[in-house]
């Protein structure tokens, strides 16, 4: 095995939330599946999302500077995948209601939680961009189980 | 509620692994339980972690250049507990099985998976520092349950 492939094999066994990001703006609407997020720090309100600078919609995201991050519930399953394949931006968004949030960044109508974001600063590490997002409205509902990506799996949390 | 708590409250919602860092060398050892832990690239293998920069084994970290993220299984519930309390550090390694990594940080005899990192460079976000850590060794133990933590609570994910 790789060095690469034991590292994925690694992470596949680090358990976490399913999230689709998402912008909108000049460069264009834009979203994809994602499961690198992580809470930076409370004050100011931050958290980071790190993308591969090789995905077609990395540059959508920079130059608008905002982005939605909408943590997934267990009803969408079809819909992370859709985020993940190679459909294009406006099949992407044709199959569910999403709404216009503060930044301009599309919302996900029935998310866990959203977090409506402008871009601050952004690391280059490596192949990836680590972006450091300053969370500007915050949506939540709580009665759903959410959406966890393990071993390569997805799996339901939380009480519905 | 307040910008700060309502964010909090946001992020509970976020499903997470819980992880104890540790580390060890000239600064002496320490260990903390942490959720913020972000897979970054694979190329080299490397992945971040967020950490106060009030806490007060900080500087322990930054000072070696050396960590090892331990993904605690569903056993660990008291030793997260454990290595978030007031406890000082030689009561934290007490209760549990430990072996010196390659790098010499403490690495967990049965966790979901630990890294063995050095770090690589820190970024400084508000109140925290972000560590960029290459992977140096990678131990997997496949058959157990995930600790989980969401909405404020402990969660088992995975088959047994």
């Amino acid at each position: 095995m790789t060095e690469q492939a034991l590292f994925r094999e690694a992470m596949s066994h680090v358990g976490a939330a399913v999230s689709i990001i998402t912008t909108d703006g000049e460069a264009g609407r834009a979203g994809m599946t994602v499961s690198a997020v992580c809470s930076v720090t409370d004050t100011p309100p931050t958290l980071l999302v790190c993308i591969n600078r090789n995905s077609r919609s990395h540059q959508t995201f920079v130059q608008n500077g905002v982005i939605c991050v909408n943590v997934l519930n267990t009803t969408h399953q079809e819909l992370s995948g859709l985020f993940a394949s190679k459909a294009d931006q406006e099949t992407r968004f044709a199959h569910t209601t999403w709404h216009t949030g503060k930044t301009g960044a599309p919302v996900l109508e029935d998310s866990v939680v959203s977090f409506d974001c402008t871009i601050d600063s952004i690391s280059e590490i490596g192949t990836h961009s680590v972006l450091f997002c300053k969370v500007k409205d915050i949506t939540i509902k709580a009665d759903c189980k959410a959406l966890v990506y393990f071993r390569r799996e997805y799996h339901a949390l939380g009480a519905a």
